[in-house]
């Protein structure tokens, strides 16, 4: 049998003590199936003290991740620190420049400085692998850089932050408010005090920037993306698109389109019978189109120590057994800049919750606005009485689902009937992904 | 960049054919993250002249698979005659011996000389690949092989069979009997003339086997599985499991228990919140319960030219990147006899549908059979008068659902029953199977 694998493994929160557990528990199997041993020989983190509950003792500590990464006890780097500049760029750049395979969770240093990355692993032979920084668990990347090797993709599409997942699924099925969902997932340590990164869709719109290079084989581009949170859903649109047939999901959708490649970030209404939308609490999961496989979806925990040790562990096992995959599929060099399909040009479905003045007329006129610009409605609900949901001083809610229309027809139908004073207050509108 | 990947197709129906179309449409991509051409050099199957719809021009083409296996004109064989005996395992031998790495869907063949033909491909250093032999498109085997690698799997569970699917989905949402329904897919070509194969379980058992193998690291054992079909499933057992907020679907599961590794394939009554409860029609959906990930489902085709065909070209694929993974995740020699946990032994919970005689006191006599034995029930529901469902002169429908109890011990409640005098019919029974 060949010589141990050393790991050198750099961040020992939750994930890095649960790999620690993970190579230690499975270490038999992970022999057999790689038909190497695979041994932690370098260790780095903030706090040398800590316990973490793991027996660390047979590994050497390094103050600096930079010097662990390049050192010569080790074989993969394993980059657990996080964020998208300085030591964890430093140290993942040093491992690679070394000559060492690199594993990382780290989705903003990828998204950020992937392609990069990925140009200094290919140029040393060395793998560069992050299963574990999209949908944690769930074996995603390798599905799309291998799996559907046979594929062209047309959508990538999924719930990528159990944040948020978390947080709309409450709101739903215990009828809460938005803050007081927030609160909740605060105070169980699924979201963070500082929750915008989650909520406001940016950390979906890293992960989505992965998936989108990995499926349509495009250099990343985070500015393409058009992001928007879960702020401004309230229980009502929740309950509205309950009764329409819809749940409201956060998605990141990738697709293929006339004109270029769309990412987007956003609410999205689902069709209550779609595998997507049975997707309930902290749970990921990401569907595919693609020409051949037709739809294929995984489902599975998007966070976790141990879900994101999984992805992490068989990263590490794939290099044991002397897999080199390119880290996005293709050469670096061939990752072709995507054409920017604009949000204005997006079609699909919307659903509307206006705020209605009730008087004579109202809803005829808001029907009008949307026909002169084309725009099919696939239904009208209007309520005379106001729903449980406080509406201003002689409003109503009126919901309208749309048929497929373009995104500035929309915004322009809208502004018309701000303009024509029908409304009390910003139009509400969530974007329809269908099957 | 290396020579040309040689493949040798041996059987072109709508599966090889779309094997060649596809390799044919996604050649520059392959390349690219292959860094190797693939292309097809020698065919064979039984008509030479049939027309169909690709171009074979450049390829030789052979009367024998067999010849063309150990032909020196290819570097991988590719398997698509189906049948467990005679020519496909002749063919696949030959390519083995000759050093060739093979890809097959032929879950028949490896059922049933699996373990031989692995032991062939490790003596040899070649690849063995059949992602394409469970669940058509879902990449099952990759996911349980390599991206699980991290794991210690508990379970592994899943709706296998697309034909039995379809037939109960169809009973279910169009309110038809078995009998209909399997007439129906038969026309539309989803069952075969003779439908034993996958009505009676015998197509989900040779999944399943290959499936078990992955899991847990055991050598294949067909014998082990209990295999019982969907025939006798009633429109009256699905509106009942609607009410009492269940679906029946034909699952293959495969489970570790403290008295061994259970191996079934039966119709099971799965909650209609759970992830496998949504999956309709023809499509194939796995659920796997491991320590570190918890729980992963896969959704996608199980069947199908094109899904069958995109498994086929990824294993093509990794084998031209170089990837030699052991055909079961490890070496054959390690692959253990797994102890055989009886069905008697099974732990679960019961659907039980009764036609009873409608005399004063007869269900509180079978509540008691039921109690003698400690099995707790979860619900009970006799109706009074007879359903939409013909029940014998005199009988009116019960039923009943128990917490978990051994099946040996449900069975002995039902002998009881029957033997009271209280039933006019055979009692049907689904086992319950939870997330």
């Amino acid at each position: 049998m060949p010589s141990a694998l050393r790991i050198g493994l750099a961040g020992l929160g939750t994930v890095g003590a649960a790999v620690v557990r993970l190579l230690d528990r499975q270490a038999e199997a992970l022999t057999s199936r790689t038909a190497r041993e695979i041994v932690v020989t370098g260790v780095s983190a903030r706090d040398p003290a800590r316990d973490r509950g793991v027996d660390l003792s047979a590994a050497k500590w390094f103050d600096d991740p930079v010097v662990l990464a390049r050192s010569g006890d080790i074989d993969i780097f394993v980059e657990l620190i996080g964020g998208a500049e300085s030591v964890a760029l430093a140290s993942v750049e040093a491992a690679l420049f070394a000559g060492k395979s690199c594993v990382t969770a780290n989705k903003a240093l990828l998204a950020t400085h992937g392609m990069r990355l990925a140009g200094i692993a290919e140029e040393k032979g060395v793998a560069l692998s992050f299963e574990a920084s999209v949908a944690g668990g769930i074996p995603i990347i390798k599905t799309l850089r291998e799996g559907l090797a046979g594929n062209s993709i047309e959508r990538v599409y999924g719930i990528l932050n159990g944040t948020c997942n978390y947080i709309l699924s409450r709101m739903e099925t215990e009828k809460l408010s938005f803050a007081e969902c927030l609160e909740e997932a605060q105070r169980l340590g699924y979201a963070e005090a500082d929750p915008t990164f989650d909520i406001g869709g940016f950390d979906t719109a890293h992960k989505l920037a992965i998936l989108t290079s990995l499926a349509f084989g495009t250099a990343i581009n985070t500015q393409a993306i058009a992001v928007e949170g879960i702020q401004s859903i309230t229980l009502a649109d929740l309950e509205a698109a309950d009764e329409l047939g819809y749940r409201v999901k956060l998605l990141g959708v990738a697709r293929r389109t006339e004109d270029g490649i769309e990412q987007r970030v956003h609410p999205t209404m689902v069709p209550k019978t779609s595998s997507i939308a049975q997707v309930m609490g902290v749970t990921n999961a990401v569907t595919i189109d693609a020409d051949a496989v037709h739809e294929l979806t995984l489902v599975g925990p998007g966070a976790g120590g141990e879900a994101t040790a999984s992805a992490i562990v068989a990263d590490i096992a794939d290099i044991a057994r002397g897999v080199r995959s390119k880290p996005f599929g293709l050469p670096v060099g061939e990752l072709v800049k995507a054409e920017i399909a604009p949000m204005q040009l997006h079609l699909g479905g919307y659903y509307v919750r206006l705020s209605v003045f009730d008087r004579p007329g109202a809803a005829a006129a808001i029907a009008t606005r949307f026909a002169e610009r084309d725009i099919s409605l696939e239904s009208i609900v209007q309520r005379r009485r106001p729903g449980v949901h406080a509406e201003p001083q002689g409003a109503v809610p009126v919901i309208l689902i749309t048929y497929a229309t373009h995104e500035a027809t929309i915004r322009a139908a809208l502004e018309a009937v701000v303009a024509d004073g029908f409304v009390a207050l910003a139009p509400q509108f969530i974007r329809i992904e269908r099957e």
